[in-house]
């Protein structure tokens, strides 16, 4: 059997050199895990380093993936060779949104753009591991920009989108929906934002919204810091309108960090926690072993019968693991 | 001013002989984390062991909380001091309505009954921790049952519905509820399912959804080793129906749990998880520590020079961190 299959390497080698299905092959290795993605990171990493990153993200039912849709289209025309990354955060009850939109947007793909999604219900050191290495793929084999989208539900996705070189927050008119990215922690992370279905009524409310979030918001001391604000974009994705604005916009950000060279400070950043996320996931498993031996058993015990706390049983579990 | 203040040991022996206020601010500890909220819990864990731990789960807007309230009032009325945790796992772009629920929930309080929201936006190591810690303190000042309310957003939820010793899944008719319920894993969680807003059309199409997946699915080999399977109620919280119905099978599923042993299993598991995730937390501070060591700064500018992979740096960082 094993004659008939490609090596990595081999994989690797053929996906720089435009295929297509090898690079499908890879991100689905990638997608699987294990001793086998690493080594795909490992060969990916090597190359990366050229694109830029775009992290699209915002509520189920802002628009996002029509979108992301409209700008791999102009990116296409423009000559870009564009890859998007379609993260789905396990996000079970909001799940099924995702997935109409994602068959609207392969309608999309032309031989310029190549469109993946990635499902991750369930492990979040999975989603931790495989997007990074999925980023690294696509830039590894040219595509320039990467794209990725993200579901708007939770902590997993500011980290996600916080990863971006550039991190695109598309809020709807009429919902609240400024108010409850700033709850999220989005706003800090956002380096434009869109204000999408802009036809509807409270569009000009959203805008001032975040106009005046923007103002008040911690944000300004960092934009004191960067002589960087944030853009508020009206759109409409569906009609097509506001496209070009945001993609302008992404250039102008892309020259922003060039100029101020944080663009490697971001790089690095994503880098650092690639490497930590991997540490504590590898870690994470030898605790859990730890927890099998015959000390871990007896600290286990020592709780269950109310002698010791959990937090006394953990700090006594983790001593005997680490190095003095 | 250290004078005036009380020591946790005084705030917990107030809490024991029903001080509200006292409670209150212990629970505010717990949530703050770090070594004082270790300390409560401590003393928390030695107390505790003796209530029931409901978990009520659900897509947003599936009318938990309402449901919540009803039962709180049920318990009242027959004489139990029952407490509410709800829990807000960093759901930002979904919390309003999380928030306009906790509102009205609170008109429902009566002297018998504890109301507390705990949003953990941010840190999910927190929520992990101080959930148990908040449960525990409920339990040892003499709450039961304790209810957790959480919202159908992820794993997170998932993990904290599966360590309650009963937890009632709630879906609504007429959105694929059941269908979602079964995608985010929810339905190997149930112990009791609650069709809410059965006036809806499509209020008997859910329950059939939910009978054919408890036949179909994998919880039917459960169901054979247990003897025990979820029943499904029909409810229409904002009237009030079913909520006895629920009651009665809380009960029901309670006295299963006694007469088959499994309250024990569960109560352990629920230890077990709480010094899983202590050990971990513990030891992700450590390994954020080794990433800057000298030794961890060159495998970092390592990766950074594209001369070792994320995955090689991480291995031989943890590799130096563990004992052999």
């Amino acid at each position: 059997m094993k004659s008939s299959k490609e090596t990595i390497p081999q994989l690797f080698e053929a996906a720089l050199s435009g295929e297509r299905r090898s690079l499908g092959k890879l991100l689905t290795l990638v997608e699987r895990g294990g001793e086998t993605a690493d080594d795909v990171a490992g060969l990916a990493h090597r190359k990366a380093g050229n694109t830029h990153v775009i992290g699209i993200t915002g509520a189920p039912g802002s628009g996002k993936s029509t979108l992301t849709g409209r700008l791999l289209e102009l990116f296409s025309q423009t000559g870009h060779n564009s890859a998007v990354l379609a993260v789905d955060p396990s996000s079970p009850l909001t799940g099924g949104a995702i997935l109409g939109d994602r068959i609207r947007m392969d309608d999309l793909t032309d031989e310029n753009s190549f469109i993946r999604s990635m499902a991750t219900r369930g492990h979040s050191g999975g989603l931790a591991l495989a997007v990074p290495a999925a980023i690294q793929l696509f830039d590894a084999v040219g595509y320039k920009p990467v794209i990725i989208e993200t579901v708007g539900v939770g902590q997993v996705e500011v980290d996600v989108a916080g990863a971006a070189d550039t991190t695109v927050v598309v809020v709807t008119p009429g919902m609240g929906d400024a108010v409850q990215a700033n709850k999220a922690g989005l706003l800090e992370v956002a380096d434009i934002f869109v204000v999408n279905k802009s036809d509807r009524p409270g569009a000009n409310d959203a805008r001032r919204d975040l106009d005046l979030m923007l103002d008040l918001g911690h944000i300004s001391g960092l934009e004191e810091k960067t002589g960087y604000r944030p853009p508020i974009i009206m759109a409409n994705s569906l009609e097509g309108t506001g496209s070009q604005e945001i993609i302008e916009a992404i250039e102008n950000h892309a020259n922003h960090l060039k100029s101020s060279g944080s663009i490697k400070v971001r790089q690095d950043q994503r880098t650092l926690m690639e490497i930590q996320n991997r540490v504590e996931l590898l870690i994470g498993t030898t605790a859990k072993e730890t927890l099998s031996t015959e000390f871990g058993k007896a600290m286990i015990n020592a709780v269950l019968n109310r002698e010791t706390s959990p937090a006394q049983a953990a700090k006594s579990i983790v001593n005997s693991l680490l190095n003095d």
